[in-house]
């Protein structure tokens, strides 16, 4: 990406002042929302609303076209049709907009007449040098400028993982997800039908991005593969890239080409060249969002061998199983570490000592249980350390226990508090703050611990090194 | 299983009179917790707390020893240390006590010692005719009776699906997950080292249980396969049974023949049978709650054929890509269908016809959804029908519009609107109620399609059948 190319994509998600063009005053209809979301997501430049009629729409001054605004922007939220979008781009080329986000849909994806409209905009993006994102997309978030271009408002916790989607709906999802899991996000963006900029566009921006340290990707399908895989290597060269790409399946090569006009390839070709270039792969939303979680919040471990705490078996050993799964190495304690564990649970514990250790009954308590977990990092076969628990309506969980002994050992620390979202939401927010990525569930542990183990041994990192 | 040996187990989950032995007035204890968790749970029988000194507990007067309860107790809650617990078993024995839970470790998971104090136990219960849960677990709870035997003291909702399970850990990440989904609970049972009641025995009983519609396994390994496979199979053909169970990779065997005694096996051996005897194998928590929560909520499709309607393609893609998988058949709508959706959208609407149908921005308003997903139902290739959404801050959900579309056409509905747990939480709750399952994330809502297709067409139904 030129320095050139870098400041009209900056200009685009950085924008000093913005243009809503087809903002109504009824919140039924796509362009009220589109300037609710301007509004609500906290952007704090200049906010111009289009209409040929109104006067005021949500307290704001209406503009009666493009060409009437009082100062340049820098980037147009299209909320008109496919017929009215064209028109809009061609107006904010002439007028040197940097880029514009266009939201319907009626192009490419619906046959012959729309793919002509679609070869109209870029050729007039091309005509002007405007960038345009989508068309037939949800637009995009940065949560450092307060910036939400969707027809969805909302503010999204501000954090360090970029994603970018192919699909408007599963964009939602990992919104969803991540609010869930307690995941702040950087950017986020629909590339919907991918005239003008392509997902192999947006990941090169990211991964020059500073303020993005992790990218996640929603894949259907592409046609220049080649190039996407390019591009995700040469970001993933700077910064963990994380990947979830559909079509396992043969049913829905179909059904990806008539939704952003794409096919979904080989899943096989995609999944060997991706990992060749040291993209991440992984199989759904969650297992997305829990790699970037870790990803985003923890250092990376300075090898891939993975202690395990617990005092409930079942969880350890469902993250072991996904481990195993996944390659991880989980090995056996040093002698050292087994005697400081019997110094703390005693010489002849009704336990045996192993990796994962389960303290039972005696490793409830959360001063027992942060200092076996301090027992566990210690070891010197150990990289990084899993504990899991169960969230207990009457007693304190270790979160203090564990924020000291992550400090104090300077490896990473993943825990696991058995809880509904609502049941943890403190200690995760304090553990989160520490660099200690929280899950309810040990599956998600699990993933989140695979991917720190994948990038802690690729980059920087030595595999089982002796550190 | 024998009459006798139902009246036994019904006399354990449905109990008149409780005793918690260990009791204690402090929160930290685990004697407290099962105390407070009998009371918080709702149980509506006697509740004797037993410590031989003190006076009352939790407003409960406490009896000296078990000798001295003022009536026959059914069960007894055994909150002691395994020399405790082996010894009151033996007392419970004596007084004709039906069952005990046994909370304690310190048998077989450890070593020696514990495998000949756990062989005592056994002959104890033999001898009296006691059945016990655990030991080493968390017990159970029975929603019908209001009753929590775990020191996790919470009220589940009620519901139809019956969880057995090998991990009292992951059975709480089942209970969490389930209150995630608005999944009710029937009964949900800690196998712990199933030392003389099996897993078998629960399936035999929920087999038998009316109360339970559904049954929900996780499953780590147990040393009579052939039985547990006998008895899951006796149980499925009477409900559905869905089971996950843990080791797919080999690294977990060690794991957990030193959690509860028990040997992973050969995953592939397990999955053949568990198959063959018409048992719904799963791959996760998630999977599993999904599942169980379709099959609980929904009746089951009389077919196997998936119609799906949606205005965003990503989430239909997603559930299209995991129905392929599962060998779900998505058929091609009829004409009349086709008719039907150009009569609602326009006879040359900007949209591909197919199935899954994506009206994109012409099906975003409820009253439009609503007709659309009528059409897909009316479809006679069609038995079942999946539709796809996102919840939208200004805009009404389709809630209404699905109720009415399902309870005319007969045929089973399910909803996923892309949401957080908490965006959906009013919509949910009606849905449910009439029937139609809602999923917050479309993977989850294509396993819960997944599992009411295999039941569908398994139990009843025909495959591809024209109804």
């Amino acid at each position: 990406m030129t320095e050139a190319e870098l400041a009209k994509m900056n200009a685009i998600f950085y924008p000093k002042r913005i243009a809503v063009i087809g903002a109504t005053g009824s919140p039924d209809k796509v362009g009220f929302n589109l300037l609710e979301s301007v509004i609500t997501g906290g952007f704090k430049g200049e906010i111009y609303p289009v209409h040929p009629r109104l006067e005021t729409i949500l307290g704001l001054k209406v503009y009666r076209s493009l060409d009437d605004l009082p100062a340049p922007v820098d980037l147009v939220i299209v909320g008109l049709n496919q017929f009215g979008t064209v028109e809009a781009v061609e107006v904010c080329g002439r007028l040197g907009v940097s880029g514009a986000v266009c939201v319907a849909g009626g192009f490419r994806e619906t046959g012959e007449e729309g793919a002509a409209l679609e070869k109209r905009l870029i050729e007039i993006s091309k005509k002007y040098g405007i960038k345009v994102i989508g068309p037939n997309t949800l637009g995009f978030f940065n949560t450092e400028a307060g910036l939400d271009t969707t027809f969805f408002p909302m503010r999204l916790p501000a954090g360090k993982v970029s994603f970018v989607t192919q699909s408007g709906g599963i964009g939602l999802n990992i919104i969803a997800k991540s609010a869930e899991e307690g995941l702040g996000i950087n950017k986020w963006i629909g590339a919907g039908n991918r005239s003008v900029l392509e997902i192999a566009d947006y990941l090169e921006y990211l991964g020059e991005d500073p303020g993005t340290a992790v990218i996640g990707v929603f894949l259907e399908g592409v046609e220049d593969a080649r190039r996407l895989v390019r591009s995700a290597g040469a970001a993933a060269r700077k910064k963990p890239v994380v990947l979830y790409k559909v079509g396992k399946s043969d049913a829905i090569n179909f059904a990806a080409m008539t939704h952003t006009g794409s096919v979904a390839g080989s899943h096989r070709l995609y999944k060997d060249s991706l990992e060749q270039f040291g993209v991440y792969l992984v199989n759904s939303v969650a297992e997305l969002v829990a790699s970037c979680k870790a990803l985003s919040i923890s250092p990376l471990p300075r090898g891939g061998r993975v202690g395990m705490y617990t005092y409930t078996a079942g969880p350890s050993i469902m993250a072991l199983d996904i481990l195993g799964q996944n390659g991880v190495t989980v090995p056996q304690f040093r002698e050292e570490t087994i005697a400081g564990i019997k110094a703390i649970i005693g010489e002849n514990p009704p336990v045996v000592l192993k990796n994962p250790l389960d303290a039972v009954g005696l490793g409830f308590q959360a001063e027992t249980y942060g200092r076996l977990v301090e027992a566990v990092l210690a070891d010197e076969n150990v990289d990084i350390v899993a504990t899991f628990g169960c969230v207990h309506k009457n007693w304190r969980s270790p979160t203090e226990e564990l924020i000291t002994a992550g400090k104090n050992s300077g490896k990473p620390l993943v825990a696991c508090y058995i809880s509904t979202v609502a049941g943890c939401a403190a200690d995760r927010q304090a553990l989160h703050a520490a660099g200690i990525p929280l899950y309810i569930s040990p599956e998600e542990a699990a993933w989140g611990i695979s991917a720190m183990v994948h990038f802690g041994t690729r980059l920087g990192g030595a595999a089982d090194g002796n550190n």
